[in-house]
């Protein structure tokens, strides 16, 4: 039984508790927050700390922490014994030099604590200070999901940065397509079916051989109704993309 | 048995000829378009004409066509009786008015002919020049799908203009988010469980609610970063999308 301690109260930790939970073979012993408040919720799962200095002997400690305080825990912290993670897609593995034992933990999602995610789906890429220290990570990782993959620092960055483009700007594209919905008097609702093919699609085909509409058929007319349509802060956005399309498909013809 | 006319040769005609044939009241008794060639492949299927004179008699004419072709078709077009529909988004039902009955028969959804549908999961959006029309074309729509609603054009075209936001224009971030990867040598699969929970998420969560990311977090650092990895032209997309991401949780905070 690997003896997990998790360090943060957010969207990863969240999840991270609920699979390591979950898993045959790990069991997480404590959380840690610098903040007694937001550990309340935790409470009715495991042992809580609002104490850095009264963290408990474990084989994993988990920064699931915001970018910024990592460094800074990394150069206070000093396990007994443990591997020291930290969960961030931006941050190198450097920021934890300080430490004897440690790696990265990055889980490839997007975490809100009111939507359940199914954890063996999620690719974690991992990196270590050492190849013993790898293997450990992997095998940790193996308990909660399928998809455990070596991502170098630089590699990772990118990958934080393309899935700030899938994710969390399609998703507000989606809040977009929600606010013109809702100033036409149309339920959402009706394009629920369209969003999840849009993601659907790519399973088969390459984004770019998925691409359809108007910006690609170079189809004037159309856009013209629809920057007539929209407030001029969604114009910018809905001209610079159909450029976007329009480069990419036009440079690859 | 209802008989349906197809005019049109492209990716919506294809799947409305797939989902109308499997269908057990209808039947697509022929199909036209103005180039021979663009007919060679639905032949297998179904009798085909280049000849628009040459039109058999049928329940429904389906324009399925490009939008500027529309009201040529319609003034020239015929039928002894039928209702003809287009199948646009962006093209109002007056395009129609020379015709006695006619209507609209609009699926919100991405089409590419080598990706197949569930036809039966997408809505489609009708209208009509008269209540009786309307009846007749709603029952059309229920042998291929089960979510058929009235919808005006004015409402249509804001939902094919939402349309091009949730889906054109969040397939192009996905083709950057490959591009991306392809630059770091990253297997851009590892992105599609992302992918998938993005488009999930808003099954269950308003898109506004399961935003997430450095933007929400207004981390500047997270940002620098990104903007540094990037090109000039995927710069201003990221700026813009995410001054607009801050603009609308600034404003609802």
């Amino acid at each position: 039984m690997k003896k997990v301690v998790i360090l943060g109260a957010g969207n990863v930790a969240f999840h991270l508790l609920k699979a390591f939970s979950e898993a045959q073979n790990t069991k997480v012993i404590q959380m840690y927050n610098h903040r007694k408040e937001s550990l309340k919720y935790f409470e009715r799962f495991t042992h809580t700390t609002s104490n850095i200095n009264k963290l408990k002997s474990a084989d994993f400690y988990i920064l699931a922490l915001k970018d910024d305080v990592i460094p800074e825990i990394a150069k206070t912290f000093r396990p007994v014994k443990g591997i020291v993670l930290h969960t961030s897609g931006a941050v190198g593995l450097t920021a934890l030099h300080n430490l004897t034992d440690y790696g990265v933990f990055y889980p490839l999602q997007t975490f809100s604590k009111n939507k359940a995610v199914d954890f063996s789906q999620i690719p974690v890429c991992i990196e270590a200070n050492s190849p013993e220290n790898l293997e450990k990570i992997k095998n940790l990782g193996l308990n909660i999901t399928t998809d455990v993959r070596e991502i170098n620092s630089e590699q990772r960055k990118a990958l934080h940065l393309a899935a700030v483009f899938v994710n969390n700007f399609s998703n507000h594209l989606f809040a977009i397509g929600a606010e013109i919905c809702e100033d036409h008097q149309v339920d959402f609702s009706i394009l629920k079916p369209l969003i999840k093919e849009t993601a659907s699609k790519i399973e088969s085909l390459k984004p770019e051989k998925a691409q359809t509409g108007p910006a690609l058929r170079n189809d004037e007319k159309t856009i013209a109704v629809h920057l007539a349509l929209l407030s001029n802060k969604h114009q910018d956005i809905y001209r610079l993309l159909t450029q976007s399309i329009q480069e990419l498909h036009g440079k690859k013809l």
